[in-house]
């Protein structure tokens, strides 16, 4: 193809461009431009304080909360003459956050930002602060390891089961049998969710890099197959623990290069993982070499 | 541990959970139950009809619009005395549908779905009406590869690059090379576009089980690595061309089982990817066996 027929290929698709651009036009006939369309809801000063904006010219009461905060109170966001609401939070410390938007009492997803954590009710945006506090968890240019989602279908629950499943760098060419971490999310989360709002993957890398770790596989199950909302109670009745041991554990060490015995196999959760996790070292002390409980609150009870 | 300290064990769990509660009650002093807790924001009769709900009392205007209709035209939803809207469309053929809900202008993901297929700019919700016109991409009891996000440092991008991999079930115990399906999204959407909003992944799962397809590799790069809508054009100069055969098929090739032959390599895309596909096929026969443009509009120029 020579130089004019390129220019005439390039011209034929700027013709197909107007007309998408015109249709779309004739399809929303309303359509006009607003304050909203380059609208940045999130922006952060170099003293890491957070400004949330929204656009809702027609809505009375828009709040903002979420971890940034101490506690979960909602913030009011205050309008402008443009219907633009906006709020100053800070300085925080630099982190990866979660927050919601409440506009007339409605939840809802920041249109302006694709962040977002995955949980078993909904979704959450994520805005993160850089900085050297979270260094640790920066998506840098070291060797990164795969996030990989499984289906299988387990007996125990006779459905599909999804599992989200971290491999270190150079796992594919290794020969070696690794230790393995079952790492369980807290209430309100799923499998997904240590691998967004938590970044384990990341930490995982970068842990690795600086060779503070040895590789592991990593497996996210979903902590509620059940369906309920906690799991934490009842490991003769939960499905989760029949789901774990019968149909999970076998899976891994069938089709992973884990190594199957109690001292290379660790289990750590967060909140009702944690929960489990105290589950799995007073019920199944001898399938854990390793069981680390995170923010349970269990021990707090006098 | 005797059933005694298990009950006791049980009580102690309990009692977290009542304190948690009252700690939730005193942290959100304006908590009460709505109609909206129990909602379901979708609910689909015998005969494929859909039922959109959101419960927004403070609402004026609550619209629905989606791929479920032949134009994207906004549905008017009907409020109720407790503040729920309501509206019914079909029967449509079944099929996965996006649709978005917008409340006052506002596009708002739906709170009681977390189904959703996630785009360049944002999330759109998702709609699974059951039926064997939709049975190809149903999620079955059949053995399923896995949809891996790999990241890697692109030189020619000077950034960190994510792409989705699907493997087919046993690959990893696979010794041959494979065919390699390189899968284009469309304008709008991102490298996670086809497994969700398009299933390919359950889609391909079906087709294997069924001995209808060879096993491949299928890879699903971003489209827009130049940060640009439009990818289509100007192969010198547009990042995407220059990504995609100095980082990404190098890459694949060194890190994937497939066989790196013109005979071997396929290459499909949608809409904006359906010109990519094109361009493929023009300015670089001499790499594929295979170009399948899909709904580019483009052939209707005259």
């Amino acid at each position: 193809m020579n130089k004019i027929s390129k220019y005439l290929y390039g011209a034929a698709i700027v013709g197909v461009l107007v007309s998408c651009y015109d249709s779309a036009n004739a399809q929303f006939p309303g359509f006009k431009p607003t304050p909203g369309d380059t609208l940045k809801s999130i922006r952060i000063s170099a003293d890491h304080k957070i400004t949330f904006s929204m656009y809702a010219p027609k809505a009375s009461d828009v709040t903002v909360s979420g971890d940034f905060q101490k506690s979960y109170g909602a913030l009011k966001l205050q309008k402008d003459e443009l219907g633009i609401w906006t709020v100053t939070v800070g300085p925080v410390t630099p982190d990866l956050y979660s927050y919601d938007f409440m506009v007339d009492g409605l939840k809802v997803v920041d249109p302006k930002n694709i962040q977002v954590k995955e949980g078993a009710g909904g979704y959450s945006n994520l805005v993160e602060v850089p900085g050297k506090e979270s260094d640790y968890q920066a998506i840098k240019n070291v060797p990164h390891g795969r996030l990989t989602k499984v289906w299988f279908y387990a007996e125990s629950l006779g459905a599909m089961s999804r599992v989200h499943i971290y491999t270190p760098p150079g796992y594919e060419k290794m020969t070696e049998k690794l230790p393995v971490l079952y790492l369980q999310h807290g209430g309100g989360d799923n499998d997904a969710s240590w691998a967004t709002a938590g970044r384990a993957n990341f930490i995982l890398d970068n842990l690795l890099a600086d060779g503070k770790i040895k590789p592991m596989v990593v497996v996210m199950p979903y902590g509620n197959p059940g369906g309920g909302f906690f799991a934490g109670v009842g490991v003769d009745t939960d499905p989760y623990y029949n789901y774990f041991f019968k149909d999970l554990v076998p899976y891994v060490e069938a089709n992973y290069k884990v190594a199957a015995s109690r001292e290379n196999r660790a289990y750590a959760g967060l909140s009702m993982g944690g929960l489990q996790a105290l589950n799995m070292a007073i019920f199944f002390p001898e399938k854990f070499g390793y069981v680390l409980p995170l923010s349970t609150g269990f021990l707090l009870i006098t």
